[in-house]
């Protein structure tokens, strides 16, 4: 039986977590979680899976709830209560699933209680991958990856030498827009952007799906997760999104990760790793009937955030930080139809061209950086 | 380094084989061979390799070499002679690329002097599996595949648990003819069954390619190696030869192997496994390149030796002897012109059909029955 600490339980990860650990009572149980504004299916959750420790956003949110939750859950609120259920004392694996970069202290708060992370949070990453990583290399704990992606390319460096990698290879759907011209993306719709054509995901990773900047912040993630050089890791367009990603090796060999796009595979991947438990989906891969698998390169004049994080990535320190900020600051402003579709990018741009990278950033640097880039954003919309 | 003995130097795997030997001098050693009828070819291999012992197919060849060898080889000749190569004292791996089943006494001496065994010679398994990993696991020897889906499999396997397989898939290319009806098949040439589309291999494996009983064996065989029954082995036509097999896990993930299309690959792993060394080619696979991957359903219809395949593994004992030996004289009537393409399968069709199975078959049954079904087909083309 694993103890699993939830971070974000009312998001896409989040009750597809859920999902996991209804379909094995035996193998899990959630002792703690923590939630995002939908309060009604936050106590839904609650009475289904009697946690002990309740995480909500507010001091008004903990008001709300206090007299509808079980009489063993205690309800705690706002990032003292994340980092409370991170390190909740009976739980073996923190699932951290909620988004943006709230989700740093929490994990670093984690790790130093030895919990092992199934990491949904790129942002934790892609802001502190040195600091996550050293942490967990400090304390001997596995950074489980949850997106399909580094699930893949984890699946495919089981049993190999991280010697022996050539590269890594990260396949990329093309998000909403793949189809459509740099000239067809000016006047695009919240709406439109919002419909992906193959993942079942939360509006801030669609909306950065449809940019690529979710795959350049996968490259980030890689980097750090795998210990690998941006110079190995590359991008493919396959728009089905059947092959996952895969990690070329010195020998030529190329192993891969395939599967449907059902993000419950690598979320329960995560949770039972090294080992594996019957599908939670009874829909199975079938090549003969998807047929053509296709693959194309990327356009990089086509995708500039891919290039911006790539450049961000290699720069290095707070760069990163920027890059994210200023992308999920510019993300909430286009979804609620402040910014254009293509106004995303040009306001990532202009965080990045006006900072200075700081090198080995400490956790204090990195919260300034993320703040003042927020700042930046939203003083540019005035 | 290791100490290889190399039966079937002459032929396309063995040529191959010493090509990798060539490309890492530091890694590998020839220390024995065995050779076929190209002796221009063997003698010069020889004076490339100055192996210690070298074995001919016959007394006549015997006395066609022996003085032009170097001084320090060894010449002896005849299934004696392949015995002699295949437990070499000083060779740690036993690469077994002969053709058909005469392969199968030497690889059995070879696991009792606790040789690891490079399998490319698939009669050996397809004929007597159970005897042959029976041996391998009483002397814990490494059986280890060099045929390009079994090696994928093999690799698909690294850091897995076999009792989380759902399903081993293979993957066919289909052969010469894939593009043709059933009806088309009637008239073709030998010269049009040995133009395989995606691989460079002998003679016997294209036709065998052609009718489909390459992959039949190679079922047979994957259910030897890795010890899987039949109803969990499933084939899909995927005409590019790229994903060269692939694994399927309960929890619904499929791990794959992918590759340009190069013999010499698989070979490597199966002579460096657990590591793996500098690709021997400058190729690498670039699905952009390559820009679709295709797959349908096999069609048992349309390819019967798939069909004789299944069913003759499940029935067991001698039955795959059967379905092994018929194969190799049609196959080599039909390289004579003697036989149509159609009529291979007719031709297996009745030495399966006339033949009582015996189950759990010594060496000695299995022998017999490989004499008296070539004997049947021969006298049947009286």
């Amino acid at each position: 039986m694993k103890h699993i600490s939830l971070l974000g339980a009312t998001g896409s990860i989040g009750t597809q977590t859920l999902d996991v650990i209804r379909k094995h009572p035996s193998h899990f149980k959630l002792d703690s979680m923590s939630v995002g504004r939908n309060i009604d299916l936050a106590l839904q959750q609650v009475h289904e899976f009697s946690p002990n420790l309740l995480s909500v956003q507010t001091k008004e949110d903990y008001d709300k709830v206090i007299h509808d939750v079980p009489s063993q859950t205690k309800v705690v609120y706002g990032e003292e209560g994340l980092v409370e259920v991170a390190t909740d004392p009976k739980s073996d694996i923190l699932v951290n699933a909620v988004l943006g970069s709230v989700g740093l202290s929490p994990t670093l708060a984690a790790i130093k209680e030895r919990k092992a992370i199934a990491i949904a949070n790129k942002e934790t990453l892609v802001t502190a991958g040195h600091l996550v990583t050293s942490a967990a290399k400090d304390f001997g704990v596995p950074l489980l990856p949850v997106d399909s992606e580094h699930s893949a390319i984890f699946q495919a460096l089981n049993g190999e030498k991280r010697t022996e990698i050539e590269k890594l290879i990260l396949t990329a759907s093309g998000g909403s827009f793949r189809d459509r011209s740099r000239a067809e993306l000016e006047n695009v719709t919240v709406h439109e952007a919002l419909n992906h054509p193959n993942w079942s995901m939360g509006a801030k990773i669609t909306i950065d799906s449809a940019t690529m900047m979710n795959k350049g912040l996968e490259v980030i993630e890689a980097r750090w997760l795998f210990d690998i050089p941006y110079e190995k890791i590359d991008v493919v367009l396959h728009k089905e999104s059947i092959i996952h990603s895969m990690v070329e090796y010195i020998d030529g060999s190329v192993i891969a990760q395939l599967g449907t796009p059902d993000m419950r595979v690598p979320i329960q991947y995560a949770l039972t790793y090294p080992n594996r438990l019957e599908s939670i989906s009874n829909e199975r891969l079938n090549l003969w009937e998807i047929g053509t698998l296709n693959f194309s390169k990327l356009d990089t004049e086509r995708y500039r955030c891919m290039s911006f994080a790539y450049e961000a990535g290699k720069i290095g320190g707070t760069m990163p930080t920027v890059l994210n900020a200023a992308n999920e600051v510019a993300v909430a402003y286009f979804l609620d139809n402040e910014l254009s579709f293509l106004q995303i990018e040009q306001k990532i741009e202009q965080a990045l061209e006006r900072h200075q990278a700081i090198s080995e950033p400490t956790l204090k640097d990195i919260i300034e950086v993320d703040a003042e880039t927020r700042a930046f954003i939203h003083s540019s919309m005035k």
